[in-house]
């Protein structure tokens, strides 16, 4: 039997408190499981939930699908799938504000509502994200642990590139140095030659062989103890463009300012803009369509991001991407991301893996 | 370039109309591929949606990451990661009833209503689900291609059922049946050993190995061109117990009643009933801890649910899982899952694997 965290709950409760919020639900099962050590399913079709305040009532609601989970230190309450969930946590509810998941469905946040008509809604995900956000120092050492592993897997990636793979061979590949590593298959690994590398989230395919002076782009998501790493090395294959040396540098810049830029205190919008200023002044603003970076832990993607429309100082202890790129369709795509942990001078680097400029014979 | 199908979007603003819901938006990513032909992601972190209207408005509102994609018959309009899309959403709405996605994350629900304070949001997914839920005849040939693809691979994994395997190592070779099948192997494989039946979403385990007179229980879902198969077959291992044949006997019953009792016009809580009578009057009710059945086609489980809540009269094109169980923890775990399409007159089995009382020597 697992038991709360009741040290994670207070933390919870006291950025809730700053902002006058008493009650909180919340329904991501990998939050629920960062509070309590059991993972509860969730989803639009049966309801797990956990309803936590600050007069110390924590309440579990589980399908009896996991009529097995109990938790210590928490109201257990399985319900059958002909029950209504909701009622059984509107009865949990007190007067005033109630903070909901930031993902719960809409068919149980309206329901809800009909229930509690004279409480008002608020997306409570802050106050448990930002929780999570700040990772404890044995948090920290397995993220170490993790990207320390996806270092090694992303060399052995590189060395691996040879003409005529199709971009699923190198995935695959990917996959045997995991194993080789004693982990499990189990990772998100987006391989992308050429022009593909212009497409941000395109995945391994079959009929795409190298050639060469093509790009070779790896980005390579693993868990590891539970805990994620996430890096993406763009290198060249066999001969390169002073074009493709231009953009990697320019790429590379920004990489660089984004990571100098992190500190505790400063805002994530102004690391966004350390990366997004070279890359506008170089004049490909409109390639880097996306966020600089992403928070991550027992998440791939966490919140919140590092974006130009997040203006949260940072703090010490989170953990997260710097992964610029320019992806011009049709021609090019270049992205490199490492991890960092915010220190109170700086930051942390978990990647090691080179970032010069490669061209791989 | 797709294109927006008419005859759908027609579809589902005529089940709309009769409850005189003049607006939609769709969110969940394989209904708005129903409806386009394009992908479009959607989840808590990017919102992509598609905005339907009674006044011809088909708005497709798409991250930038997906810039590539162009549907002929939408306004498509893509969003940087500094914009909001819900803004975005907001200008298309009218004045009335707004209905939303059920899965829709509550952070873009909470949003949107302070964006449009007077539009009561109801839950829209009904009309889409509705729509959806009826087969086309095309859709119908492919689920039946799909669930012949299941019962083979079904059959070949019970021929493969020997001593000493694990649960693992036998969904491992249900992985291997479908490579031989030509199919790709991604898929859902539910292997359980003896008192791990008992545990409804157990998943195949390395370390749990099968010894005689214990229950295997193959639970598979597989995607074939689109459409999901679902099946599961409980066997006994060398020699089986008057118990394991007493408690197969009244889940096979509950199995065949429920879909002796399917016909266009019957309530699916009838359906559900006439499994679940069977199993209570045995004794065994408080065992059964699920719901009879869930829809199904581009989606594993699809709205709505065969239960005992669901007082819906069944549709003839609809097609569902009829999957009786008795689970007691910790002794026996039994579960028979068929797919059914409706007819008028009664129902297609797309199941035709023996559902016999089978001890494998």
């Amino acid at each position: 039997m697992s038991r709360v965290n009741q040290e994670r709950v207070n933390r919870v409760l006291q950025r809730m408190a700053k902002d006058n919020v008493e009650q909180i639900i919340i329904t991501s099962p990998v939050s629920m499981r960062y509070l309590t050590g059991e993972y509860i399913d969730s989803s639009w079709e049966r309801c797990g939930a956990l309803y936590l305040n600050n007069r110390g009532n924590i309440t579990a609601v589980i399908n009896q699908l996991q009529k097995y989970i109990q938790i210590e230190g928490a109201n257990v309450i399985h319900y059958h799938d002909t029950e209504d969930p909701i009622a059984i946590l509107a009865k949990q509810v007190l007067p005033g504000k109630l903070g909901v998941d930031k993902q719960w469905p809409a068919r149980y946040v309206l329901h809800l509502m009909e229930l509690c008509p004279n409480n008002p809604l608020i997306n409570g995900s802050p106050y448990m994200d930002m929780t999570r956000m700040v990772k404890e120092p044995e948090e920290q050492e397995k993220l170490r642990l993790s990207s320390a592993m996806n270092d090694r897997v992303v060399a052995k990636s590189i060395q691996a590139i040879q003409e005529g793979l199709s971009e699923v061979d190198l995935a695959e590949k990917v996959n045997e140095f995991f194993a080789a590593e004693g982990a499990a298959v189990r990772n998100l690994c987006l391989v992308q030659f050429g022009e593909n590398c212009a497409i941000p989230h395109h995945g391994a395919a079959k009929d795409f062989f190298l050639k060469p002076g093509e790009h070779v782009l790896v980005d390579i998501v693993k868990n590891l103890n539970g805990y994620y790493s996430d890096m993406t090395r763009t290198v060249v294959y066999k001969e390169a463009t002073d074009f493709q040396k231009e953009i990697y540098d320019i790429v590379l810049q920004a990489n660089l300012a984004a990571i100098d830029a992190v500190k505790a205190g400063v805002r994530a919008c102004d690391v966004d803009a350390a990366a997004r200023d070279i890359i506008t002044k170089a004049g490909y603003g409109e390639y880097f369509t996306h966020r600089t970076g992403h928070n991550i832990g027992i998440e791939v993607h966490e919140w919140p991001d590092i974006a130009a429309t997040n203006e949260m100082p940072l703090e010490a202890g989170m953990c997260f991407s710097i992964e610029p790129g320019i992806y011009i369709p049709g021609k090019i795509g270049v992205r490199i991301e490492d991890l960092v942990i915010v220190t109170e001078n700086g930051c942390e680097n978990l990647n090691h893996y080179t970032k010069e400029f490669q061209v791989i014979k």
